[in-house]
């Protein structure tokens, strides 16, 4: 018998890695295929093309029951443009696919490209093309975005390098905070019918789950104090497993400091009314969209003139393992987190 | 009580230009945006890059009970890489992005991926990056191509003469007709179990439809021989769409005719099973990845030098109209089928 494999024994990573390991590159302006926040194509001498795509689908990513169409055409869209500031890179293209099924309207659709249309505005950013299509059941939405990155700014993942100082930008934690209250006033709704949802004292999170923003300021402000990352990616699976790409990827460890974690107050707040301690959601929530960067240890002074960027901590030799020392002291090995979407 | 319109009402290409009305383009190297095969982006002087998009949903665009995965691989980069050939271009990179739910095993999924890899071969593409996630029903593909092309050989929609000849390469209807034939023996196979499919007699109308390929051929072909199509899209709703698609978008009229459009002997067979006139999947079926172009009159014996392009018929005056005249001289109306995929 031909053996057979659940998805959930091998998780994304390990999936990603098995179903493309017989594919390799052919044009030679393929500058970076698969494995990074981009793909890296050889565009002129001053600039390469960098590509990155997501696929959306109701019920997994999104929940239509507290999620406004407006707010998921602008998420959609902000993820996409992340994964190109998370490469040093600019924005410029963006084509959006929808399948949709019947039970959605042209108003509701319309109220979706409202969204589409804010981010391309606050991001300077064309669509210039896409699909639409029907769907037996439910909303999926694919993006794929294209910008550009002058091959001496370029940041991948893998040249995190001993002795870099680790910085993340904003705080962490908010989106997942977020969502726990959403789904939280969902359950309530759902067993109580006509139960208005109390959403007040939360908003902060709730904006970070629902309209998260991409860090383009964060990375102009790097690039007027000359400041090129060793090593960058973007926090969309939260900061651990981040980290472990980084450092996988880069062939280093890393020391980070849980004291010095960007934990916003709201999080904190929403954190200790579900009894949970507030670096959970920090290292392992996920779409906060923040940047985690890496720079050599000589910019100390420089990174400390941006604005809402933080020092959590620096990287170690590959043998060290990757730690956060904790408030007393301890130190605890940072765990994959794994992917769970298909347990 | 604020307007709701069924997207059954408006179809996809008014649905697309309804969300899309909005956007306009702020990059100056954004060199056409929405409504063609691909969208346009300059590169340098002697290079356009062509980027296009389809979003694949189960039950929609293709049925596992008679696709095998490997074939769906395939066929999915295919249809992409055939828009990259619509506008004269070559491809060069593909992503590729899967949503499954957990009744896939990894080996189904590595069955999926070989058929990928198959077309990333044949057509000397990359695969660069694309996204795994996970679905709560059924399978979602989505592809998006990069290709690149010479702003001079540059084919568009819009831009088809008057007096022009109208081709189309290889023949049109089969898959449309394969496609009857394994949805007829899947009725057969369910009514009583157990029932083996009969395929004999049906196989080059099957393979178009489970293995189509893109005509990169063509495109060597007229490229060899110095011919520059002045409009070309590839048939992937039938003829009659991508037809209206040239004449309206180029402010033209055509006349096309019956007995010049090429059908294969298979789909004849399948189409007389059926009761059904051939004309019929031949005009309106779709899926055939045919390439449909126009070249000035001037090039009438150069084009027949190429092999397996048929000229159908020719350009007119807007006002005339669109035309099939039928075997016996009557002039038929090209009417839009739409996109019925909704309704």
């Amino acid at each position: 018998m031909i053996k057979q494999t659940e998805l959930a024994e091998l998780g994304e990573f390990k999936l990603i890695s098995r179903l493309t390991k017989n594919f390799s590159a052919t044009h030679k302006n393929t500058v970076y295929a698969i494995g990074d926040d981009c793909a890296v194509l050889a565009k002129t001498k001053q600039a390469h093309t960098l590509i990155t795509t997501d696929l959306l689908m109701e019920g997994i990513h999104f929940d239509l029951m507290f999620t406004p169409l407006k707010h998921l055409g602008y998420k959609a869209v902000v993820v996409n443009l992340s994964d190109i500031y998370a490469m040093n890179g600019t924005p410029e293209h963006i084509t959006v696919s929808i399948a949709v099924s019947a039970k959605f309207t042209v108003e509701a659709l319309e109220e979706l490209y409202e969204g589409i249309a804010l981010a391309c505005k606050a991001y300077s950013v064309d669509l210039i093309g896409g699909d639409t299509s029907a769907s037996l059941t439910g909303l999926a939405i694919s993006i794929t975005a294209v910008g550009t990155v002058n091959p001496k700014s370029i940041t991948y993942r893998n040249t995190a390098k001993k002795n870099d100082l680790i910085c993340v930008s904003g705080d962490v934690g908010a989106a997942y905070a977020g969502l726990q209250i959403m789904q939280r006033e969902k359950t309530v709704f759902q067993q109580s019918k006509g139960a208005q949802p109390k959403l007040e004292g939360y908003e902060y999170s709730i904006q970070r789950y629902l309209k998260p923003e991409a860090r383009a300021d964060v990375i102009q402000n790097l690039a007027d104090a000359s400041i090129i990352p060793t090593a960058m990616i973007d926090v969309s699976d939260g900061v651990s497993s981040e980290l472990l790409h980084i450092c996988s990827q880069s062939n280093v460890g890393c020391r980070i400091y849980e004291e010095r974690i960007p934990i916003h107050k709201n999080t904190q707040k929403i954190a200790q009314e579900f009894e949970m301690e507030a670096i959970i959601p920090a290292l392992n929530g996920g779409e906060d969209y923040e940047l985690l960067f890496t720079i050599p240890i000589e910019q100390h002074e420089h990174i400390k003139t941006i604005p809402d960027v933080h020092i959590i901590g620096s990287i170690t030799e590959q043998e060290q393992g990757l730690y956060m020392i904790s408030r007393s002291g301890s130190p605890i090995a940072i765990q994959a987190q794994g992917w769970t979407a298909f347990e």
